[in-house]
Protein backbone atom coordinates (compact mmCIF):
# COMPACT_ATOMS: atom_id res chain seq x y z
CA UNK A 1 0.00 0.00 0.00
CA UNK A 2 3.28 2.52 0.54
CA UNK A 3 4.25 1.36 -2.14
CA UNK A 4 1.40 2.02 -4.01
CA UNK A 5 0.99 5.66 -2.39
CA UNK A 6 4.58 6.67 -3.39
CA UNK A 7 4.08 5.82 -7.21
CA UNK A 8 1.13 7.69 -7.23
CA UNK A 9 3.05 10.48 -5.48
CA UNK A 10 5.61 10.75 -7.99
CA UNK A 11 3.31 9.87 -11.22
CA UNK A 12 1.66 13.29 -9.83
CA UNK A 13 5.04 15.06 -9.84
CA UNK A 14 6.00 13.96 -12.86
CA UNK A 15 2.86 14.91 -14.28
CA UNK A 16 2.96 18.37 -12.75
CA UNK A 17 6.37 19.25 -13.81
CA UNK A 18 5.68 18.55 -17.47
CA UNK A 19 2.30 20.48 -16.84
CA UNK A 20 4.75 23.31 -15.69
CA UNK A 21 7.46 23.52 -18.56
CA UNK A 22 4.65 22.58 -21.04
CA UNK A 23 1.68 25.02 -19.72
CA UNK A 24 3.58 28.81 -20.99
CA UNK A 25 1.25 30.51 -23.83
CA UNK A 26 2.69 29.68 -27.29
CA UNK A 27 2.60 32.43 -29.13
CA UNK A 28 3.18 32.79 -33.08
CA UNK A 29 1.87 35.53 -35.45
CA UNK A 30 1.62 33.88 -39.17
CA UNK A 31 1.56 36.84 -42.08
CA UNK A 32 -0.23 35.49 -45.37
CA UNK A 33 -0.47 36.84 -48.58
CA UNK A 34 -4.05 35.96 -50.24
CA UNK A 35 -4.89 35.40 -54.04
CA UNK A 36 -6.51 38.84 -54.57
CA UNK A 37 -9.14 37.67 -56.95
CA UNK A 38 -10.19 34.51 -53.62
CA UNK A 39 -9.99 36.98 -50.68
CA UNK A 40 -13.35 36.83 -49.95
CA UNK A 41 -13.98 33.02 -49.95
CA UNK A 42 -10.17 32.79 -48.14
CA UNK A 43 -11.45 35.13 -45.12
CA UNK A 44 -15.14 33.13 -44.74
CA UNK A 45 -12.71 30.14 -44.69
CA UNK A 46 -10.50 31.56 -41.85
CA UNK A 47 -13.39 32.84 -39.96
CA UNK A 48 -14.44 29.90 -39.69
CA UNK A 49 -12.00 28.27 -38.88
CA UNK A 50 -11.32 30.31 -36.05
CA UNK A 51 -14.68 30.60 -34.34
CA UNK A 52 -14.31 26.59 -34.60
CA UNK A 53 -10.20 26.47 -33.06
CA UNK A 54 -11.58 29.00 -30.01
CA UNK A 55 -14.92 27.36 -29.35
CA UNK A 56 -14.05 23.70 -29.61
CA UNK A 57 -10.35 23.19 -28.54
CA UNK A 58 -9.52 24.44 -24.91
CA UNK A 59 -5.75 24.87 -26.28
CA UNK A 60 -6.68 27.35 -28.05
CA UNK A 61 -6.71 30.94 -26.49
CA UNK A 62 -6.77 33.61 -29.45
CA UNK A 63 -7.11 33.90 -33.06
CA UNK A 64 -6.71 37.20 -33.93
CA UNK A 65 -6.77 37.49 -37.83
CA UNK A 66 -6.91 40.86 -39.79
CA UNK A 67 -6.34 41.94 -42.99
CA UNK A 68 -4.34 45.08 -43.72
CA UNK A 69 -6.53 48.40 -44.99
CA UNK A 70 -4.38 49.49 -47.12
CA UNK A 71 -3.24 46.32 -48.46
CA UNK A 72 -6.32 44.14 -48.66
CA UNK A 73 -4.66 40.47 -49.83
CA UNK A 74 -2.33 40.54 -46.60
CA UNK A 75 -3.58 38.79 -43.57
CA UNK A 76 -1.99 38.81 -39.99
CA UNK A 77 -3.14 35.96 -37.87
CA UNK A 78 -2.21 36.23 -34.14
CA UNK A 79 -2.44 33.07 -32.50
CA UNK A 80 -2.46 32.27 -28.63
CA UNK A 81 -1.68 28.60 -27.80
CA UNK A 82 -2.25 27.93 -24.11
CA UNK A 83 0.96 25.63 -24.67
CA UNK A 84 2.94 24.55 -27.48
CA UNK A 85 1.12 20.70 -27.07
CA UNK A 86 -1.79 22.61 -27.59
CA UNK A 87 -0.75 23.62 -31.02
CA UNK A 88 0.58 20.35 -32.24
CA UNK A 89 -3.03 18.87 -31.02
CA UNK A 90 -4.70 21.77 -32.68
CA UNK A 91 -3.07 21.26 -36.59
CA UNK A 92 -4.31 17.51 -36.26
CA UNK A 93 -8.38 18.80 -35.52
CA UNK A 94 -11.15 18.09 -39.01
CA UNK A 95 -11.47 21.83 -38.85
CA UNK A 96 -8.06 22.95 -39.06
CA UNK A 97 -7.31 19.78 -41.99
CA UNK A 98 -10.59 21.52 -43.45
CA UNK A 99 -9.35 25.15 -43.55
CA UNK A 100 -6.16 24.13 -45.04
CA UNK A 101 -7.14 22.16 -47.73
CA UNK A 102 -10.09 25.03 -48.64
CA UNK A 103 -7.35 27.58 -48.59
CA UNK A 104 -3.87 25.51 -50.40
CA UNK A 105 -4.89 27.54 -54.07
CA UNK A 106 -6.00 30.43 -52.06
CA UNK A 107 -2.43 31.27 -50.03
CA UNK A 108 0.14 33.12 -52.24
CA UNK A 109 2.80 32.66 -49.35
CA UNK A 110 2.41 31.84 -45.40
CA UNK A 111 5.66 33.08 -42.50
CA UNK A 112 5.39 31.96 -39.20
CA UNK A 113 7.42 33.73 -36.51
CA UNK A 114 7.92 32.00 -32.99
CA UNK A 115 7.01 35.05 -30.62
CA UNK A 116 7.50 35.32 -27.21
CA UNK A 117 4.92 37.64 -24.72
CA UNK A 118 6.63 41.18 -23.13
CA UNK A 119 2.83 41.78 -22.15
CA UNK A 120 -0.42 40.27 -22.95
CA UNK A 121 -2.94 42.73 -21.51
CA UNK A 122 -6.81 42.64 -22.38
CA UNK A 123 -9.52 43.92 -21.01
CA UNK A 124 -11.86 40.48 -19.41
CA UNK A 125 -15.17 39.41 -21.37
CA UNK A 126 -15.13 41.43 -24.06
CA UNK A 127 -17.53 40.30 -26.90
CA UNK A 128 -17.11 42.10 -30.24
CA UNK B 1 -43.49 71.52 -27.61
CA UNK B 2 -43.31 69.41 -30.91
CA UNK B 3 -40.67 71.15 -32.38
CA UNK B 4 -38.85 70.80 -29.07
CA UNK B 5 -39.26 66.90 -29.30
CA UNK B 6 -38.53 66.73 -32.95
CA UNK B 7 -35.42 68.66 -32.19
CA UNK B 8 -34.26 66.05 -29.67
CA UNK B 9 -35.60 63.29 -32.05
CA UNK B 10 -33.22 64.30 -34.67
CA UNK B 11 -30.67 65.41 -31.94
CA UNK B 12 -30.71 61.63 -31.04
CA UNK B 13 -30.42 60.41 -34.26
CA UNK B 14 -27.32 61.91 -34.75
CA UNK B 15 -25.61 60.89 -31.78
CA UNK B 16 -26.59 57.44 -32.80
CA UNK B 17 -25.30 57.50 -36.04
CA UNK B 18 -22.06 59.24 -34.82
CA UNK B 19 -21.92 56.33 -32.35
CA UNK B 20 -22.38 53.67 -34.74
CA UNK B 21 -19.77 54.85 -37.10
CA UNK B 22 -17.48 55.45 -34.39
CA UNK B 23 -17.69 52.13 -31.92
CA UNK B 24 -16.17 50.04 -34.35
CA UNK B 25 -12.91 48.15 -32.82
CA UNK B 26 -10.30 50.18 -34.11
CA UNK B 27 -7.62 47.68 -34.50
CA UNK B 28 -3.72 48.55 -35.56
CA UNK B 29 -0.63 46.04 -35.26
CA UNK B 30 2.65 48.43 -34.63
CA UNK B 31 6.09 47.21 -36.10
CA UNK B 32 9.06 48.18 -34.31
CA UNK B 33 12.80 47.69 -34.53
CA UNK B 34 14.34 48.55 -31.26
CA UNK B 35 18.41 49.37 -30.86
CA UNK B 36 19.82 46.10 -29.12
CA UNK B 37 21.63 47.66 -26.61
CA UNK B 38 18.51 48.99 -25.27
CA UNK B 39 16.26 45.72 -25.41
CA UNK B 40 16.02 45.25 -21.66
CA UNK B 41 14.66 48.94 -21.21
CA UNK B 42 12.25 49.19 -23.69
CA UNK B 43 10.82 45.32 -22.78
CA UNK B 44 10.53 47.11 -19.33
CA UNK B 45 8.75 50.57 -20.78
CA UNK B 46 6.70 48.78 -23.21
CA UNK B 47 5.06 46.14 -20.59
CA UNK B 48 4.51 49.27 -17.69
CA UNK B 49 2.76 51.09 -20.35
CA UNK B 50 0.30 47.94 -21.86
CA UNK B 51 -0.43 47.59 -18.19
CA UNK B 52 -1.52 51.02 -17.70
CA UNK B 53 -3.41 51.99 -20.56
CA UNK B 54 -5.11 48.09 -20.36
CA UNK B 55 -6.20 48.57 -16.30
CA UNK B 56 -6.69 52.64 -16.68
CA UNK B 57 -8.33 53.31 -19.98
CA UNK B 58 -11.98 52.06 -20.73
CA UNK B 59 -10.83 52.43 -24.93
CA UNK B 60 -7.64 50.25 -24.44
CA UNK B 61 -8.85 46.54 -24.94
CA UNK B 62 -5.72 44.92 -25.95
CA UNK B 63 -2.67 45.70 -26.06
CA UNK B 64 -0.61 42.34 -27.12
CA UNK B 65 3.11 42.85 -27.24
CA UNK B 66 5.42 40.10 -28.51
CA UNK B 67 9.23 40.51 -29.76
CA UNK B 68 10.47 37.90 -32.27
CA UNK B 69 12.16 34.95 -30.82
CA UNK B 70 14.73 34.83 -33.53
CA UNK B 71 15.04 38.41 -33.54
CA UNK B 72 14.80 39.94 -30.01
CA UNK B 73 14.96 43.13 -31.45
CA UNK B 74 11.78 42.71 -33.46
CA UNK B 75 9.01 44.17 -31.73
CA UNK B 76 4.82 43.87 -32.48
CA UNK B 77 2.36 45.25 -30.67
CA UNK B 78 -1.30 44.15 -31.63
CA UNK B 79 -3.57 46.51 -30.71
CA UNK B 80 -7.22 46.47 -30.20
CA UNK B 81 -9.47 50.10 -29.03
CA UNK B 82 -13.19 50.37 -28.35
CA UNK B 83 -12.88 52.51 -31.30
CA UNK B 84 -10.77 55.36 -33.68
CA UNK B 85 -11.81 58.05 -30.44
CA UNK B 86 -10.70 55.82 -27.86
CA UNK B 87 -7.12 55.72 -29.65
CA UNK B 88 -7.38 59.50 -29.97
CA UNK B 89 -7.81 59.80 -26.47
CA UNK B 90 -4.98 56.85 -25.68
CA UNK B 91 -2.42 58.67 -26.79
CA UNK B 92 -2.86 62.24 -24.89
CA UNK B 93 -2.60 59.65 -21.63
CA UNK B 94 0.06 60.53 -19.45
CA UNK B 95 1.51 56.83 -19.46
CA UNK B 96 1.29 57.20 -23.27
CA UNK B 97 3.49 60.48 -22.84
CA UNK B 98 5.70 58.91 -20.63
CA UNK B 99 6.26 55.92 -22.76
CA UNK B 100 6.72 57.88 -25.76
CA UNK B 101 9.82 59.96 -23.89
CA UNK B 102 11.41 57.30 -22.30
CA UNK B 103 11.95 55.54 -25.42
CA UNK B 104 12.28 58.25 -28.06
CA UNK B 105 16.01 57.02 -28.04
CA UNK B 106 15.78 53.25 -28.28
CA UNK B 107 13.44 53.02 -31.09
CA UNK B 108 14.66 52.38 -34.52
CA UNK B 109 12.12 52.18 -36.44
CA UNK B 110 7.89 52.14 -36.08
CA UNK B 111 5.37 50.88 -38.86
CA UNK B 112 1.78 51.63 -38.04
CA UNK B 113 -0.52 49.82 -40.10
CA UNK B 114 -4.32 49.82 -39.34
CA UNK B 115 -6.19 46.56 -39.92
CA UNK B 116 -9.53 44.85 -40.48
CA UNK B 117 -11.08 42.16 -38.53
CA UNK B 118 -12.22 38.78 -39.78
CA UNK B 119 -12.01 37.17 -37.19
CA UNK B 120 -11.54 38.28 -33.05
CA UNK B 121 -11.90 35.11 -31.38
CA UNK B 122 -10.77 34.31 -27.78
CA UNK B 123 -11.51 32.53 -24.83
CA UNK B 124 -12.89 35.21 -22.03
CA UNK B 125 -11.41 35.67 -18.57
CA UNK B 126 -8.12 34.30 -19.55
CA UNK B 127 -5.31 35.55 -17.47
CA UNK B 128 -1.32 34.73 -18.38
Amino acid sequence: MLLLLLSIGILSSITKTGQAQNTKPYVRIARLVIDSSQITGYRAALEEHAVAAVRNEPGVITLYAVYDKEQPDHVTVFEIYASEDAYRSHITTAHFLKYKSTVKDMVVSLVLTDVVPIALETKPNIQF
